[in-house]
Formats: C-alpha cells, structure tokens, sequence
C-alpha cells in the first residue's frame, strides 16, 4: 500500500500534558496521537507537529502531519481517532497533503490568544483557561503597545529561539481587546521564539498596570531594558497555524 | 457580640462535587464553607442555600445565608474566605441582609442555562461545560417549544417537587438561541422541580431533532406524553438567584 501524508487538525485542552512534544517521561500531545495512530492504522507513526506548545499551554487548531498506508476514508480514521483518544484531545479535521509538505516548515503563521480574567475576585469556572489580574488595566495603552511589535523585528528580548540562533521574526498581528471582563490578547507571527508570546503579554500587563511607559515597552524590544518574565501557560492558546 | 445575617453569592465548578447541599459523604459545596467558615470565624456556621444543585450542576450565582458574630469588614471575610477555599469555589460578593431574611423562602426566581456544544466533532475545551450534540438541531423549534412553557403550569411531567407535592411552578422566560457552535436554553422560574430543568432540555433536543413535534410536546407538558429523560449536568449552570 502507497504512503499517504495527512495534516490534522488538533484540539487539546494542555492542563494535564507536558507539553506537546514527546519526551522520555510525562503525557505528551504528540505522545497520546502516536499511540492512538498505532492502535487504529496497526502500525507505528512519527507526527510532525507545526510547533510546541509548552506545559499547561492549550490548543483549538495546533496542526501536525504524518505519513500513513490507511486506505479507508478521512473521515472513518478521524472518528477511530476521536474514539480512542483521551477525553482532552481531538481530531477536528483531517486532509491529504502532498508527501513534501511539512506541517512545521510550511506554516505561513500561528496565531496565539492569551485571556487575562480582569476582575477582583478569581473564578472557579474560568480559572483554567484564564490568568487572573485584580489590578485595573490599561487597555488601549496595553494596545497601543502592541502595535510597536507589528512588523519584523529582532524579538531576543522576549525569548530564545527554539532552533539555531536567528531571533528576528514577523509578527503579522497584534491587538489587545476587552470583552467584558475579558481582555483578550491576540498575537500573530510567521514563528515564535521560546516564550514569546507569554513575555510579551507579561510585560504589556506591566505596561496595562502603569508600570511602565510606552517609551520603556519600547526600550524593552530594542533590548536596553529587560522585558516581564513569563505569564502562566493556563491563559494561552494556539489558535491556528496557517498555511498558503 | 450580636449575630448579623450575610448573603452570600457563590461560584462554583460543579465537576468534583456531589451537588450543593451537605451529605453524610462525598465533597459538597455547602460542606466546604461552612468548613471555610468556621476555619475563618472560628464558630460552626450553618449554611443555608437558595437551592440544591445536582451532583456536577455548576454556578455562577448561587446564593445562600448564614449568621455569624462577624465584626469586622465583610470585604476582609470575603477575602479570607476565597484564600482558604478550594479552586473550584468562590465567593463572589457579601452583604448583610435584616435577620428574617431567607436565601431560599425570599427568592424570587433561579436563572439556569443549559449549554450545548452542536458540531460534529466533541471538543477537549469546552467538554467540562457543555453536552455535545453532534446531530442537526432546530433551534426555531426549539425555540418555539420553550415558549409554550412560560407562565404558570403544573411541571408534573418533568421533575418531583423537592419538598411536599405542589407542582405547579411559574416558569418567567424561556429562550432557546444560537452563537455559533453553541446553543444556549436560558430558562428562569419562581422555583424548579427536582432535575426539572435538564429534563425540560432533553425533551427540547427531541423537538430540536425532529423526534417530536411541537404538538406532541404540549401534551407532554399536559401528561398525555412521557418527557424526555434528563440531560447531563455539566452542561447546566445556576446563573442568578433573584431577590426583591
């Protein structure tokens, strides 16, 4: 039987997983797919994940490929996947791509959300998809902040790369909103370095708190001032990785 | 020191509790603050809920009173109450209410909804907090079915009262509604019977599926015609209690 190449499409709620990629010990995303791929093809399978998500971190559109001889329909794989997969994990859609595509080098963007829960007193029912801050913000200099960030730039202020040593990245959007007692953080880059997204969020809620300027946001991209250290991971989400 | 009465409103997540209301076993909400309580004001205190919710039935706005020797703020209680009380419950605000007031006999009317997930594929992020419905629903004539229910009606068909034998309940909004993925059925009465509001969803989704006209659900309130069972709890949340 010839190899086919699938992308899926994943959701993944990151509470209780060590991240996405597999490591020696600890529940992995990649992990629980690779078993379940087993179990339902009948034979081992390697899944290239488009990025890593860290520890705690959640996903509505993490996307990964892998290679394949299942001869049967999508849909009828993606149903066996979705049965046999833990409950904080699903399929949610599956296609054929060409055996040169990678889910990882491909990818034209992804696009995180971190939600900050902005109100006095914690919440039971949204404490594991939130950070709580009590503090009043400042949303529209919060916003205006993150404008500084669209373009290219050399991110090393905010994190490592995951690979080799280039920090210069795109980022193709960036918005912060509030919905009610929800401000929402929207970040949207070609790649992200190793903790970005939650550095940049920890020091535009430095900057939301009064604590520091847009002038000293600023001197924290140009690397002459040291930016916030990391959110917790609970706030944030992997949307979508996008592709051409 | 004089006793003075506070309301209190709550939030929880229902997942790890065995309803509302203590019990000789098992994790309940009222057991762990009245185990708050006495931690914070050093006397037992018995709580008195506006309702019970089921084993996994969730809340944004619980309410319930108690009576304590408490002098000092009610702001300093509240927040020493949410530092030594379990994540998944929270106090959400604290007023004094005169001494014949009654969380339960001076409610006016309970706010519940229902949240179903309607889309083919389950969902890892919001399983904990809706029922999954995979099939095509029809929310119009989910809709109009819900209205058939508003004003007063012996609820007899759908639910035991929880104390003597009246079943006659005055049902005050009913709305059934769409926002993308989701189907929210918002249902608010003076009081409701035991598992009245899940099996009035249950009996909905068969309207919602074809499976019973809107005819055939009239006599089901009118006894001619068994309702449906009880949907799930996790999708269920007490949004409000309401008082004069």
């Amino acid at each position: 039987m010839d190899k086919r190449r699938l992308l899926v499409i994943l959701e993944y709620d990151g509470t209780d997983f060590e991240g996405f990629q597999i490591q020696k010990t600890g529940r992995t995303v990649q992990g629980e797919l690779e078993k379940a791929l087993l179990r339902i093809t009948g034979s081992a399978v390697r899944v290239i994940g488009a990025g890593r998500t860290d520890t705690g971190v959640h996903a509505l559109g993490q996307a990964a490929h892998f290679d394949t001889a299942w001869d049967r329909s999508f849909s009828v794989l993606q149903h066996a996947l979705n049965a046999v997969l833990p409950r904080d994990i699903a399929v949610r859609s599956i296609r054929e791509v060409a055996l040169d595509f990678s889910a990882r080098y491909d990818a034209v963007s992804r696009a995180y959300r971190y939600t900050i829960l902005n109100r006095p007193i914690r919440s039971p029912l949204a404490c594991r998809y939130s950070l709580l801050v009590s503090e009043t913000l400042d949303v529209d200099s919060m916003n205006k902040a993150a404008q500084e960030l669209q373009g290219s730039h050399d991110f090393g202020a905010f994190g490592k790369p995951p690979h080799g040593v280039l920090t210069v990245r795109e980022l193709l959007q960036a918005r912060v909103g509030r919905t009610e007692d929800y401000i929402l953080i929207d970040l949207e880059a070609n790649a992200f370095l190793y903790r970005m997204v939650r550095r940049i969020v920890g020091t535009l809620l430095e900057v939301g708190k009064g604590a520091l300027t847009l002038e000293e946001f600023r001197e924290v991209l140009a690397r002459k001032r040291a930016a916030a250290p990391p959110v917790p991971p609970q706030g944030l989400c992997l949307l979508a990785v996008k592709y051409e």
